[in-house]
């Protein structure tokens, strides 16, 4: 049996493909999100048509899941295969003299044909910021939720310990079909569930730069979830929610009884965990 | 006389006139420059516009110096009258509800009559970051000269004392007509001549964030002048020109003696000082 095939949507690998594993960081407000569409610059699409460029094949690149448009990456992952042989030090140097500055290559490196930066997942890690200072820099306009009143960190916190282990995340998903959103670590059941596994979530602050990060670490996450846990963690700080309401919202399964969705611009995938 | 009146360009001012002193900081390469230009996007146009919006009165308003396309502020200084009793920290509130993310005010507070933002100033300090970074991220390549080459930091330093002191600096400023650039903190003969006097010129490094930045105050500076003059100090750490060769350059009066225009993205305005 061929080596590189597989039943994800790979081609059947000849006996000279090569994968290749790209670490990738981009701006999300430059571009309408990671997933291609017609006629609209994203992520995926420019990836795509540089690597066509260098590798001279037509190429499809598979990434560890989609970010929405705004949304920013220091560590998506993703995968393509291709039968030239390129040493993947030089692809990285070369995609990024083409790739506009808005996305960069933070590493290439052969995988094994097996590998699959979406279904090989275990976890992802994402950042949130909100900037709490009374101004915001035009230098970070576009990186952070600019959110000037008072939050209580302490009852943020303690609300963000609920988020913690196994939960249906019904309550946090985008509703009506947007829930389909692939954006799971593993394959199969837990894709059509509405069950994620959250390993990390807590809260940091820098005085010196007024920033409140919420850092959340999980098996996967469903469409505008992490925008919709910071939102509602946002109306528990400003006083609106008690940190014990984040039980109560995610037993109701009702995305009616969590707070708003946060700024995409905010939001930043981390790092992809294998 | 009327206290307020003077002869550098303000209109007579009324009894009720008030002067609006501004603190202001913005993305360089969002804007076509500070200055107005029929038809483009400039940082005063944008400015005047907002006040104007707030005040119901056209303004006027009168920066510490022009800067260039793409070149950042942190702490660009700038004045205009109004006889409308708005607080001026509601100002501040007021215009940075009205104006874009990418200018922000960062202080507003009156002034006395006699300020003038242009021809009280005593000196300005620019900041120049050098990105020595193999990689530029997605979020600084706005704001840095991505130069990944090696720069010997110590041949920089021994240059960059070389500018202390009261100069000839002909052969750092744009060549032609755009030498006339009346980015000078002191009038009068000063601004005709291509003499200026720098206070401090330093440079830092940053091993964490491998940014090597250089730091210059003077009592003005010519057009384009900073760059060139960071344009020649790389030249000195990648060793095509020696660090004794600043005062050799100096002497020549002569714009092809320096080393090239280091791009306007790594410029910031820190701080006017009055």
């Amino acid at each position: 049996m061929n080596p590189g095939a597989n039943r994800r949507g790979d081609p059947p690998a000849s006996r000279y493909d090569r994968k290749i594993r790209l670490v990738i960081a981009y701006d999300g407000l430059a571009f309408h999100g990671w997933q291609r569409q017609s006629g609209l610059q994203t992520v995926q699409a420019c990836l795509e048509e540089a690597v066509a460029g260098i590798t001279g094949e037509p190429a499809t690149i598979y990434g560890s899941g989609r970010t929405d448009a705004g949304v920013h990456a220091l560590g998506q992952v993703a995968h393509f295969v291709t039968s030239r042989a390129i040493p993947s030090g030089n692809l990285q140097k070369a995609l990024n003299d083409v790739l506009p500055p808005q996305v960069r290559i933070l590493s290439s490196e052969e995988a094994p044909l097996g590998f699959h930066a979406r279904y090989a997942a275990r976890s992802k890690l994402y950042r949130y910021r909100i900037l709490q200072a009374e101004v915001c820099l035009p230098f970070a306009w576009r990186y952070v939720w600019h959110y000037p009143l008072p939050l209580d960190r302490r009852r943020i916190s303690a609300a963000a310990k609920s988020f913690l282990g196994e939960h249906d995340f019904t309550s946090f998903a985008a509703s009506a079909g947007a829930n389909s959103e692939p954006d799971s670590a593993s394959a199969g059941s837990e894709s059509k569930s509405m069950v994620r596994r959250i390993i990390s979530s807590r809260v940091l602050w820098s005085e010196r730069r007024k920033i409140l990060a919420y850092e959340v670490e999980g098996s996967g996450f469903l469409h505008h979830m992490v925008r919709n846990m910071v939102g509602t963690l946002v109306e528990v700080g400003r006083g609106a929610l008690q940190p014990g309401d984040i039980d109560r919202i995610l037993k109701a399964r009702d995305r009616k009884a969590a707070g708003p969705t946060a700024p995409a611009q905010g939001l930043c995938l981390v790092r992809v965990i294998y």
